[in-house]
C-alpha cells in the first residue's frame, strides 16, 4: 500500500498532508507561505521538501497529488499558464517527478477539479458518482465527475465554467482570459466588487453603506444583507447576476445530468441572498429531467477539499507521471 | 465471447444487426416499418422476434443493445415519455429482458447516446477519447464521452444540449419540451423550417422562392443556398441562428473539453453555409485551451451508427439489466 500525500499549492499558501486513503483523514498536515521565489526551480524544490518530509514516515512507494492554481495543457503536469505562480509554459510535473525519483508517483490537477474530487470523495458529494462542482471566489472555477470518474478533457481543462458565456451582444463585459460576456466577468468576485464600488461611488443609494460604514468598506456580504432587507439598489444587482449564474449552472446541469450540484466559493458564501436567488432560477435553465434528479448542497470541506482530492486521486492511480 | 446484437428503434423504423465486437462491422442486418400498435407489449414482442432470428446463428450468450427515441430515467431501460412511440412511464428494459430470457443481456440506451457511441468508436471520432456529439435535425440531441467513457448522468438524461437556454429575455421563444429559450426552439429543424415559411409568407424577399419553386417548397437547404449567394434576408436568419447554436456547442466545449466535436443530422447536412457560421462563431465562444484541444467532424456513419453504437455499449457490458 502507497502511501498517499496530498498537496494543495495556491498563490498564497503551500499546502501538504498525508491522507488517509480510505477514511481520507488528515494523518498530518503542513502549511506555509509560498513567497518568493517563485520560479518552477525554487517551488519544485519546495514541494519535494515538504513532500520529503511527509514520507520520511514510511520506506515504500508514494503517490503524490497536487492540486495546482493553474491552467494545465495536459496530463503529465505541463503548465499552460497560473497567473497566481507567474507561471507560463512550465513543465512543472516531470520537474517534480524527476526531482522526487522513483520511490514517487507523481499527479497533477488542476485546483478546483482536486477540490470537487475531495468534496465528492469525502465531503458534500459523498455516495454520488455524478457531481457538477462550483466554486464561486474571485473568480469561477468548477469541476465535473461523471460516472465515478474525473472528466479531465483531452487536454486536462476541463470544467470551466467560469468562461461559459452567458452575454453576447454588444455590451457584454470583457473577461481577464480576453474573451467577452463569460459569467465569471459578472459573478466572478473580483467582478462584482468592483461593480459595487463603481456604482455606490457614481451616487448609487444603499443600506449597504451603513451596515459597511462607508461606501469603501461595501463587500458582496454588506449588499446581500441590504437585498435580504429589501434595499432596491442591492435586489436589483442581485436579480441581475443570479440569473446570469444559473443560466450557466443550468446548461451545465442539463449537459451532465449529476446529482448532487456542489457550491462552494467565498463570494457565494456571504451571499445566502444570491444564491437563494441562484436556486430560484435554476428549474427554469435546466431540464425538468435533470432537476428531478439534482441536489443542490454547500461544500463541507473548505480548505482541506483540495489535499483530500489531490491525494484521492493520485492514490486512484488518475493522471500519474511516473 | 457472446453474439453482439444491436437495435436502433425509432419513431419510424426498426432495425436491428449482428455486430462484429472488433471491427464494428454489420454482419446480418434487418430493417422493418414501426407501424402499428406501438404500444409496449407489442413493441417487445417485435423486437424480441428481431433480437431471435439474429441470435439463431449461435447458441451461446447474447449482449442486445437497444438504441431508443425516448428520454429515460434509469439504466435500467425505464422510459419517462417517447414522443415518437407514444410511450409514458414504460419498464421497456425489464419487460424486454424478461421476455428474452437469461441467455440475454439488455442494455438500453437513448437513441443520439448511441449514435455518438457509433461514431466514437467506429466512426469520425474514432480514436478519441473525449468526444462531444451533436446532431442538428428536427430536433437537437447530444452525447458526450469523456474520458473513454459514455457519459449518462445520474439519471441516464445526460447530452440534452438541445434544451441548453441561450436566449431569456421578454421575447425568448417557447420550445415544446415547455420551457423558453431553449437552442432547439431556434435551430431545431421543424423551428428552423417553420419560421421559414412564417417569414416568406409574410412577404419576405428572398432567391431561395425562385430556388425552390415556391414559397411552400422552401426548406432550409434552399436557404442555405441564398444565403450563400449573398441572399439579405438568408444571411440575417442564419446570421442569428448560427451564433445561437455556437453558443451552445461552444459553452459545451469550454465545459468538456473534448477532443473531437462531432456534428451531424439532417439540418446542417443540408446547410454547408450555416455550418461554416458556426464554425466560424465558435472560438469566440469556447475557452482558447479548449479551442487548441478541438477538431470539429462530420459524422460518418449516417443509419448505421446507432445500431453500431447500441450493439457496442452492450458489448461493453454498460447499464447491462441482466
Amino acid at each position: 500500500m502507497s502511501l498517499a500525500i496530498g498537496v494543495d499549492l495556491g498563490g498564497t499558501n503551500l499546502r501538504s498532508a498525508v491522507v488517509d486513503p480510505h477514511t481520507f483523514a488528515l494523518i498530518e498536515h503542513d502549511k506555509e507561505r509560498v513567497g518568493e521565489p517563485r520560479d518552477v526551480d525554487s517551488i519544485v524544490e519546495r514541494v519535494a521538501s515538504a513532500v520529503e518530509r511527509h514520507a520520511a514516515r514510511s520506506t515504500g512507494p508514494v503517490t503524490v497529488g497536487i492540486g495546482l492554481a493553474a491552467m494545465l495543457k495536459d496530463r503529465r503536469g505541463n503548465v499552460a499558464n497560473s497567473p497566481h505562480l507567474r507561471w507560463n509554459e512550465v513543465p512543472f510535473g516531470q520537474l517534480l517527478a524527476t526531482r522526487l525519483g522513483s520511490r514517487f508517483a507523481v499527479g497533477v490537477y488542476n485546483d478546483v477539479n482536486a477540490i470537487v474530487w475531495g468534496e465528492a470523495v469525502a465531503g458534500s458529494g459523498r455516495g454520488s458518482r455524478d457531481v457538477l462542482g462550483v466554486y464561486v471566489g474571485t473568480g469561477i472555477g468548477g469541476g465535473i465527475i461523471a460516472g465515478g470518474q474525473l472528466v479531465e478533457g483531452a487536454t486536462n481543462c476541463a470544467g470551466e465554467i467560469g468562461h461559459v458565456k452567458v452575454r453576447w451582444d454588444e455590451a457584454a463585459l470583457t473577461c481577464a482570459c480576453g474573451q467577452r460576456g463569460c459569467v465569471e466577468a459578472y459573478v466572478g468576485g473580483i467582478y462584482v466588487q468592483q461593480r459595487i464600488t463603481e456604482e455606490l461611488t457614481a451616487g448609487a443609494k444603499s443600506t449597504a453603506i451603513e451596515l459597511a460604514g462607508g461606501i469603501a468598506n461595501v463587500n458582496p456580504g454588506h449588499v446581500d444583507a441590504a437585498a435580504a432587507g429589501g434595499d432596491e439598489w442591492a435586489l436589483g444587482l442581485w436579480g441581475e447576476l443570479a440569473p446570469l449564474l444559473a443560466i450557466a449552472l443550468g446548461n451545465a446541469v442539463s449537459l451532465l445530468n449529476p446529482e448532487r450540484l456542489v457550491l462552494g466559493g467565498g463570494l457565494l458564501g456571504r451571499a445566502p441572498t444570491l444564491y437563494d436567488l441562484v436556486l430560484t432560477s435554476l428549474p427554469l435553465v435546466a431540464t425538468k429531467a435533470s432537476m428531478d434528479a439534482l441536489t443542490v448542497v454547500h461544500a463541507t470541506l473548505e480548505d482541506d477539499a483540495g489535499l483530500v482530492g489531490a491525494a484521492a486521486l493520485a492514490a486512484r492511480g488518475v493522471s500519474l507521471i511516473q
